[in-house]
């Protein structure tokens, strides 16, 4: 996990910790007015829109350093944000990262969480603008807020899915949580028998699924080069049946998917065979893939149809019917939230 | 600290939870376009500048909620943060709050933090827009992030101080770090011997400072009003000391500040006579004041002695004289840094 060397944070203090974690960002869009070393920073996104989401990372609770490499870690948590600002519609242009830490993290080990944060800036062309520095009681934390910026009323909410609307959702599903399955499995067997090595060959898809997900700005770009205006919109965080849950309350309908149209990769079948599991429950309750699940009016199903990073998944319907899966087998089942819940 | 019953946060699940937490949450900014409730929020500056700042605070680092009532709490954290946005010559619209929870806090509690948090969005006129809600391994954690805006290029940063710029500085210096160590003393007399009643008669103003400070958004509104644009600007969070060191560095310049031009209220003089301490020296390295520290071109030396609540403390220098204090009795000291650092 850490290099060779360890410094000491204290070594440092606090401000030159700051800068040395600092000392290396660029900031590459025009609107970044003032970036880290003030009070705050400073940005312009000349008349449009501002969006902004934050999220908050606890090792022990949403991670496992045992699997996690800092690096993967850093790239990801960022990632989840702008992710979420994918899912307004908006172009992610700004970060800041705040980070608790204890004195079991050199400034080696810190390194390689900023080495994974500067290249999801640097892939997304975001710009780190600031942040807070502090050491903690106990384990790691992130707290990261993603801004970004759309054209004006040009945000797509959760509220707007209409009856008769296709449901679409991008790349494949359940390949972040059979990544997790897998590595659980393996250091299980590692705490058992450390001597024994982990057979993880051929399962680079979900692992790497999980351990380097991407925000789907590609997806986004198309939709906005179609002209398609989702009419409502969501990122898949917590699992499909959750999400889908969310978009129809908030939108105050129901819907109908199909369990043979949700997008799962061969890989990510060939590691729930593996398990045991089935792939299409780990699609709609395992999180983590953050991929986009959208409504769209019928007329716009052509333009869509040519993106193969876009799969029609059902349809909306109305509010009474509820929110339903239909099986190839012709069953019907009540979808239920049974993704990730911190409280439980 | 908590309320005479106690909710299990786990009985309302986190969506339930942050449903209970924000449904008594207003928006009053004509800008807030989208708050709490969807992936992200989106805000409309309307052609103004976006300024960002982000705090982390953490029990055992940051607070003790041995002598910080919630309530208190979350005030102050919401305040932390405008008081930088008001470093910048910034009006305050919006924050996102994250916190992560222990089993230890009920409901009851989080209400209370929150009462804290919403009482300083009235003050401030600014709108909760956001956040995450996490539970922790252990304690409570707090991560805000506060947005403001400001006329196009209007902000101000801590790089523009010029060679004979005076000094000022708002309100009165010191009184939170005295309330912070009579709050200790009662703290280590209670534990010591649980029976006797804590001392604080009549020292209700220093401990006021460090429990509910405020930003100056008042400073900001005068300055404005009067067409002063100061040349520098960072608020005394960490010290006097501390905040001038970083504003000639990063201006380049030195300064000169005069022991008895420092503001220390009479309250605080008296609670620093109790403990034998000096106030100065409080006023110099005691944080938590949230005062704002700025410079201004001789010119406008008038326009701000109209303003009983600013002092001219000082001047500033070529960078190479250093800064430093000189006393009323003719010595001269080079200022140090002896400001919290979160890292020793």
């Amino acid at each position: 996990m850490e290099s060779q060397y360890r410094t000491e944070v204290a070594s440092l203090g606090e401000f030159g910790l700051i800068e040395h974690l600092t000392d290396r960002n660029e900031t590459v869009n025009g609107g970044t007015l003032l970036s880290v070393g003030d009070d705050a920073a400073v940005i312009d996104h000349f008349g449009k829109q501002t969006v902004i989401t934050t999220d908050l990372l606890l090792e022990g609770i949403h991670f496992d350093l045992a699997y996690t490499p800092l690096k993967h870690l850093g790239y990801k948590a960022v990632v989840a944000n702008l992710s979420d600002l994918c899912a307004m519609m908006a172009t992610p242009t700004h970060i800041t990262v705040s980070i608790g830490i204890s004195n079991r993290f050199s400034v080696e080990a810190l390194d390689e969480l900023y080495d994974g944060i500067y290249a999801a800036c640097k892939r997304y062309d975001v710009d780190l603008i600031g942040g807070d520095t502090s050491t903690s009681v106990k384990g790691l934390l992130l707290s990261i807020t993603a801004i970004g910026e759309v054209k004006n009323d040009q945000f797509v909410t959760r509220a707007g899915a209409k009856e008769n609307d296709l449901i679409c959702v991008s790349g494949s599903l359940g390949g972040a949580y059979l990544g997790l399955q897998l590595l659980e499995r393996e250091k299980k067997i590692f705490l058992e028998s450390p001597g024994v090595q982990p057979e993880l060959a051929g399962h680079s898809y979900p692992i790497g699924r999980l351990l380097k997900p991407e925000a789907r700005v590609d997806i986004v770009r198309f939709l906005q080069e179609q002209n398609i205006v989702p009419t409502a919109m969501i990122d898949v965080s917590d699992g499909l049946s959750s999400e889908l849950l969310h978009l129809c309350r908030k939108s105050g309908v129901g819907c109908v998917v199909y369990d043979d149209k949700i997008p799962v990769a061969t890989e990510t079948k060939a590691a729930a065979a593996e398990l045991h599991l089935s792939a299409v429950t780990c699609a709609l309750s395992g999180g983590e893939d953050y991929e986009l699940l959208f409504t769209i009016e019928q007329k716009d199903y052509e333009l869509v149809a040519k993106n193969e990073e876009i799969s029609v998944i059902g349809y909306i319907t109305a509010g009474d019917r509820g929110a339903v899966l239909q099986t190839k087998a012709g069953a019907t089942h009540k979808l239920k939230a049974q993704g990730w819940n911190a409280f439980t």
